[in-house]
């Protein structure tokens, strides 16, 4: 992709994501990507943009993962454009038969996440996927999964990335951004 | 699409779905659509079906409407099939800005779900999507919402409907499902 139809994709995508002071509680400013969803040119530029990294950095990827619930937005449609699977995490209690938990620490809150435990096999290349990095919580747990089940996550895919808190810093697999704020 | 084409990706999906017992309560037998996600050719399967059905039946459809979390899985997949814009109806609390909210009742539980108020434009054309049609609450409370908003639900579709259950003659729109079991 030409440096400039690549830049054109990015300013697009970073036109549809609303800012939002004090949401969910104070202090912090959500990040909303709803209008991406709703223009379907915007969507597509966010998985044309993914999907260019993954096949240029991680042609050996077997596996998308994702985290609910805004992972499950993205990580179809990339898993669909690259001809592989998409596996679920989960909350606590939201996956049926045996599963392994990773508890975490959100930007505002704790949860526990949740795969099912054959959703990877040992040694299966995985990447995984969320809209946003903010202190790195839940992607780290997403990790710690794929690390018991002993399935070799490739790096994190999110959409936007807040630098300040420097989650990518905690992840111990690389992290690939398209907007960092 | 020829019938036996049709047939053979229904039977793929079928394959693709689990039954667990008396998940997460006793007396549901819960449809674990993970491994159609799992596996490429069954999830582009689900999404040739809804999209065929779409064109040929809802040919005027102007955005896709999503449920929380599991319509998020099919839901901007079929959007951008069709070229069109994805929204996301979700549980109360996750959506910022200003919202409209609708109650329902679930199959085991209680729960409200949300949209932002700008999500849909009066008069719009939309077709609701979500994995299962068990009793039809939560269906019913993102048709609520929508007639909150004087949007069109032309539709709901889902990949599985429990027929026994009786969800459809609960809604006030046409629902179409993949498989009934």
């Amino acid at each position: 992709m030409a440096d400039s139809m690549r830049a054109q994709k990015l300013d697009l995508i970073f036109q549809h994501i609303r800012h939002f002071p004090d949401f969910p509680i104070k202090g912090i400013v959500f990040k909303d990507i709803c209008p991406i969803l709703k223009e379907p040119k915007a969507l597509a530029a966010v998985i044309d943009l993914f999907e260019e990294h993954v096949r240029k950095t991680h042609p050996h990827t077997e596996l998308i993962v994702g985290l609910e619930a805004r992972g499950f937005l993205f990580g179809p449609l990339l898993a669909q454009r690259l001809g592989i699977g998409f596996v679920l995490v989960r909350k606590k209690g939201k996956l049926p038969g045996p599963t392994v938990s990773a508890s975490y620490t959100l930007e505002y809150g704790t949860a526990e996440a949740e795969i099912q435990t054959d959703a990877v096999q040992p040694g299966q290349n995985v990447l995984i996927i969320d809209d946003l990095l903010a202190t790195g919580g839940s992607l780290h747990a997403a990790c710690e999964l794929m690390k018991k089940q002993k399935a070799h996550v490739l790096g994190c895919l999110v959409v936007i990335e807040l630098k300040d808190l420097g989650g990518a810093q905690r992840l111990p697999s690389p992290v690939f951004s398209l907007l960092q704020c």
